[in-house]
C-alpha cells in the first residue's frame, strides 16, 4: 500500500505524467524513459490501487470478453483480436467463457464485476432479448454475433446471409448440382444456422437448382464430431452429395475426415466449404476451402463501440455494423495446391 | 449500491443463509428455492459489491489463470480443465493472455488486480527466477509448466523426460531406427525442449540407437508452420527419417502436412508422434498419435493448490506435482483405422 505515482516519479527523476504515460502503456515515450519508469516501479513494488482509480478516473482500464467456449478456435481468435485491439488502446481483457449456459450469461449481463470492469463485449448463445432488457446494470455491453437483434446494444455481425450465399455460389460455380448443407437447427435454437440456411437457398434459387430436404442435416452442435456424423448420414441416403456447403469450419473438417474414412475423394467426389476460417484450416488435407470473416475487424469494432460507451464520446442509439468477409479457396474444393499458403481471396459482390 | 442478501432474503421469503447458498452457486439448494432468489435478486437488481465483500471475507472467489497464447489448443484445453475445477469450487475464472511477454507477465505476478482476484495460475513463458524471487506482493500463485523450477511457489507438471521417452520408444517398438526430433530450442528458450530432447536421447540410448543431431530440428516456436518447415527440413537432407518425434502436436500436424505434401505415406515412410493431445488430433488425416498429459488432472491440481494457499489451509513448502500422461496411439504410427475414436491408451511404465 502507498506507494504512489509521485514516489515513482520522484525515484525515476521524470515527471509524474511520464510515469502515467508508462503505467497506461502509452506509446509516445521514448525507451529511455521508459525503462527508468519501469525499473523505479520494479524498485519501489509500485501496485496500481484499482478500487481508487476506479473513484477517481471512473474507470479501471479492463474490460471483459465473454464467449461461450474457450476451445472452440474460432471463438479463441476472436478473443485474440479484441485483445490486440483493446491492448492498443491501453485496455487489458479479462476472458470469462459461459459454456453457451443461460445462468452464466445471466452473471455476466448482470455485472458480476462492477468497479472491477469498465465494459463488456459478449457473444451471447443461450440469453433472450428478455434477459437483456431487464437488465437495470449500467456497465457498458456490445454484443457480438448472431442473436438478440431486437436489444438497444451496439453490437457487431457478418451479413451470414450474403456469407452462406457466397459459400455455396462457389460450389454452383464448380459445376456442382447436388449440394448438402451441413448446420441446419431447429429455428428456436439460434439465428446463425437460419441465416445460412437462407443464404444457402437463395444461392441455390439463384443458380435455377431446386432446394432438396434430404440434403440438408441438422446439427445439435457444430463440432467436428457433428460434421463426421451429419456426412455419414448424407453418405448413406441413397445418391451422395457432390458438395457440402457446412455452417462452420469444425463441422466441414468432421466432414473431410468422414469422407476420407468413406474413400471419397475431395474435392473429385465432393467438394466441401466451411465458414470461420480458423488455422487448422489452412493446414488440412486437404486444406479447407472457406469463408473468413474478418476477426481483426470484429475485434477492432467491438473495442470501438465499448470504448465510446465507457468514455461516453458516443451516447447515442445502439448501432450495429458489418464486418467484412471473404471466400478463401483452398484444396477443398480447388484441388491439390503446392502449399497451404497458396490461397486466393474472393471478395464478395457489392449488395 | 444498497441492495443487500438481507433486501433479497426479505423480498424472497427465504434465509440469507439460503440467499448466500444461491449467490455464490452451492448446490445443495431446491431448484423452487433457487428461483425464488433468482427472481428476488433480478427484480431488485442486487449487485455484488466485491471490494466490500474483499474486506469482509478475505476474498472475492475469483482467480485469474494467465495463460501465453490463446489460441494454442493445448493451453485452452488447460483453461478449459481449470475453468471447470474452479466452478466446482464455486470459483470464476477470468482468463489472461501474456503473448510469453515478460512485461505481461510481470503484471501478473506483480498484481496488476489486488482485491480484485484471489490468486493467480500462471503459464510463464519469458520470467525469470529473480523475477519472481524479487516479488513482494503475497497474491498467491501457482505454475504451470516447465519453467522456473527454483522459486518458491506451487508448481505442477508433468514428467517431459518421461514423456518423451514413452513418445520415442513406441517408434522404436516399430522397428524405426532413423527417428527424427522437431522441436529442439537453443537452451536459454525453455526447459520444455531440453527435458524432451533428454528423454528422445534417454530412449535412442536404451534402445543402442545413436544419437545423430542432423536429424534433430530447431523450432523458435511449435506452431504448425514450424512443424512445416522442420519436416521440409529432413526431407532435404538426403535420407529422409523413417519416423519423427515431434515436441507437440501443432509441430506434428504441420510435419504431416509436410509428408502429404511431398509424398510421403504415413506411417508407412514415416511414422509420426506428438506431444498434447489437443482435439484436432483425434481427427487429422492420419489421426496423430500422440501423448496425452491429463489435462483435467493438471486444472484440479493448480486448482487445489491454489484454493489452499488463498484459504490458507496449506501454509508449508512449495508443493511441485506432476500430473500422468498416456501415450494415445493413432494411426500416424498404427496405419488406418475405421474411426478417429478407435484409441487405445498405453500407460507409462512405473519409474
Amino acid at each position: 500500500m502507498g506507494v504512489t505515482l509521485k514516489d515513482v516519479a520522484r525515484r525515476a527523476g521524470v515527471s509524474i505524467k511520464t510515469v502515467s504515460n508508462v503505467v497506461h502503456g502509452y506509446e509516445h515515450v521514448t525507451v529511455e524513459m521508459r525503462q527508468r519508469v519501469n525499473k523505479a516501479l520494479e524498485e519501489l513494488n509500485y501496485q496500481p490501487n484499482l478500487p481508487a482509480r476506479y473513484l477517481r478516473q471512473g474507470h479501471v482500464s479492463i474490460v471483459a470478453l465473454a464467449i461461450p467456449f474457450l476451445t472452440n478456435p474460432y471463438f479463441s481468435d476472436i478473443g485474440k483480436a479484441v485483445v490486440s485491439a483493446a491492448n492498443a488502446r491501453a485496455y487489458t481483457v479479462l476472458i470469462d467463457s459461459t459454456d453457451g449456459e443461460r445462468a452464466k450469461e445471466m452473471m455476466v449481463i448482470n455485472g458480476m464485476y462492477p468497479h472491477l470492469i469498465d465494459g463488456v463485449i459478449l457473444s451471447p448463445l443461450a440469453l433472450e432479448a428478455e434477459d437483456l432488457l431487464s437488465r437495470r446494470v449500467d456497465v457498458p455491453i456490445v454484443l457480438l454475433g448472431e442473436r438478440l437483434f431486437n436489444v438497444p446494444y451496439d453490437h457487431v455481425v457478418i451479413d451470414n446471409v450474403a456469407a452462406a450465399r457466397l459459400a455455396t455460389s462457389h460450389l454452383i460455380s464448380l459445376g456442382r448440382t447436388r449440394i448438402a448443407a451441413i448446420g441446419a437447427q431447429e429455428i428456436s435454437a439460434g439465428d446463425t444456422a437460419r441465416l445460412r440456411l437462407q443464404g444457402y437457398r437463395e444461392a441455390l434459387t439463384e443458380a435455377g437448382l431446386a432446394y432438396n430436404p434430404d440434403l440438408v442435416t441438422r446439427s445439435l452442435s457444430y463440432d467436428r464430431i457433428d460434421g463426421i456424423q451429419s456426412m455419414h448420414q448424407l453418405l448413406a441416403s441413397g445418391t451422395p452429395p457432390d458438395a457440402v456447403f457446412c455452417f462452420n469450419d469444425l463441422l466441414a473438417l468432421g466432414a473431410l475426415r468422414a469422407l476420407y474414412e468413406a474413400g471419397y475423394r475431395v474435392p473429385e467426389d465432393v467438394a466441401v466449404v466451411g465458414i470461420d476460417d480458423i488455422k487448422e484450416s489452412a493446414f488440412s488435407m486437404p486444406s479447407l476451402t472457406t469463408i473468413a470473416p474478418n476477426k481483426q475487424e470484429i475485434g477492432d469494432l467491438a473495442v470501438a463501440f465499448l470504448l465510446d460507451r465507457i468514455a461516453k464520446t458516443y451516447t447515442g442509439q445502439p448501432r450495429q455494423t458489418q464486418a467484412s468477409f471473404e471466400l478463401i479457396v483452398r484444396e477443398s474444393t480447388a484441388g491439390r495446391a503446392a502449399s497451404p499458403q497458396q490461397t486466393s481471396p474472393i471478395v464478395p459482390r457489392p449488395e
